[in-house]
């Protein structure tokens, strides 16, 4: 099976060509796999070819380009985030939405020209495709009424998604992450942010800024999680989605207090004391839109799995990043 | 207050156009009316200054030349109706999404440079943006998992619009239309062309055809109550949808059955014989997949109203086209 990654040098990226290079897809061989994105990602040592490419999916011809790869297989990770999505509203559009669906729109055609089967493909979707008011906690009927750019945009590539799949255009899924916790690396444009750095930053002994109250409420995976998520919608058979390709995920619903006491937990009080708040009032405002807890009844029902609790989530950052 | 109809040549169109002919607008003086349809709209007889203007809005340039118009008000009717997106796909997603995505930015880019109020946009959308499997009746906040490509484009132009309104390129908002029955005139592409087409030709002493089991329920509002809607909507404070700018409208829910009775009832049983049921495989599986019922509160509660039963439906259709 030949393998496509959009995204590919990207957190979620990196941590998904990681796992398919030591254990493959759950029952697939990996004849080949594509490695794309706008900066050019690292080729690993692999059992099998490894092809890099770097290039803007929003640009003329590079959907076609990809098409003609003819994988079988196609990971759907390329985003521009959610800050950067809501203030640059011009690129947040073209580069979500419009190239997504370039993309979808240059494997239909491929699949229209050649006989073989259509490929399929994994969208990494969010939770921001919901907005408030919400029930505690939001079932699986419960409508996307986005209140941020970048949630419109992937609501509105679930939507094309799910008709080009209706036709047989290509088989696939969008797949709604919880917002991944602890996310390795430096603070990055997502208004998402500070929940990794309020964990990551102390426990690499530097300071983190708060900038929500302790009682904000949200909804998380572990970056390792997430990969097992894309892994099994992979292997999933969409027929059991019986027409409804964009699935809430299973996750950790806590407030930062909890975050903050499974830190204090695992770590410490020394470490907990590395956080200060300081409000910030635009963050707060994108937050506040954002979900707090789901039922993600479906998606256990189909066999995705979530992380125990936050605390696991902490010693999931500390084994993959930190012992290394 | 410079009124734009896109979609003017169409049977609500056409119908809205007379309402502000010679009504106008609820609250508001209409200074100049301008039509615009893939056909040359006719002028009527007005008290203002009415310009017709042919063109095909997914062509380049269309949507700039629109939005230079600068009009207060934009009526946004124009789409592929769904039987048409269902056979042609490349042609319903670029008539009906790509079309309208370019009108919003077309008019954002014009809000950009000029210093004026931003217009407002009323876009008619469709009940199509539901799929199956349903509650009895659908509530405010059922999720949009549409089955048929023209729902799927409905959905994401309301995703669209909704986030330009947000960032306050414009102003305005979506409305679901319930389907329109009874439809004047001819039978058209639309899949729900049969709602209309039972009642109108034995009024009309024709034959009619039935795809469709008697048992098959649905949602109603006469052309007369969707141009209400549209003039409410026109009308309505934003601010009140408090975020949610896509509007589930009132109508009246009622088996083919029911709307049988309704006929026998106004125009006896002679009138009846003339329907015949031939089923329809194709028609019924895209039937199946629509909603047939919903609570429509927030829009009650917004001041939409709409016809009291199916047999109201029926005497408005002899009353406003059959009587002149």
């Amino acid at each position: 099976m030949k393998v496509l990654i959009l995204g590919a040098a990207g957190m979620i990226g990196r941590k998904l060509v990681n796992a398919l290079v030591s254990s493959g897809l759950p029952n697939a061989a990996v004849s080949k796999l594509v490695l794309y994105d706008i900066v050019m990602p690292q080729a690993p040592e692999a059992d099998f070819p490894v092809q890099c490419l770097k290039g803007d999916l929003s640009e003329s011809g590079e959907a076609g380009r990809l098409a003609e790869l003819d994988c079988d297989l196609v990971f759907h990770l390329a985003s521009i985030v959610s800050g950067e999505a809501e203030t640059d509203f011009d690129l947040g559009w073209n580069s979500n939405l419009r190239a997504s669906w370039a993309l979808f729109e240059a494997i239909a055609e491929r699949t229209r020209k050649v006989s073989s089967e259509p490929p399929k493909i994994i969208f990494s979707s969010s939770i921001a495709v919901f907005g408030g008011p919400y029930d505690a906690a939001i079932d699986d009927e419960f409508l996307c009424a986005p209140q941020s750019s970048y949630g419109a945009q992937k609501a509105c590539i679930e939507l094309i998604l799910a008709d080009y799949c209706r036709k047989g255009f290509f088989d696939g899924m969008s797949v709604r992450l919880p917002t991944i916790c602890v996310r390795p690396g430096k603070p990055n444009l997502a208004a998402s942010s500070f929940f990794s750095g309020i964990i990551r930053e102390p426990l690499n002994g530097q300071e983190a800024l708060l900038p929500v109250e302790t009682s904000v409420r949200h909804w998380f995976a572990s970056p390792e999680s997430a990969v097992g998520f894309l892994l099994h919608a992979a292997d999933l058979d969409t027929q059991k989605l019986e027409g409804r390709r964009a699935l809430n995920l299973p996750g950790v619903s806590c407030t930062v207090e909890e975050q903050i006491e499974a830190l204090r937990s695992v770590a410490g009080e020394d470490v907990v004391k590395l956080i200060k708040p300081v409000p910030d009032a635009r963050i707060r405002a994108i937050v506040d839109a954002w979900p707090e807890d789901f039922t993600a009844k479906r998606a256990l029902k189909l066999g995705f799995k979530a992380d125990d609790n936050f605390e696991a989530i902490v010693r999931n950052y500390i084994d993959k990043e930190l012992s290394n």
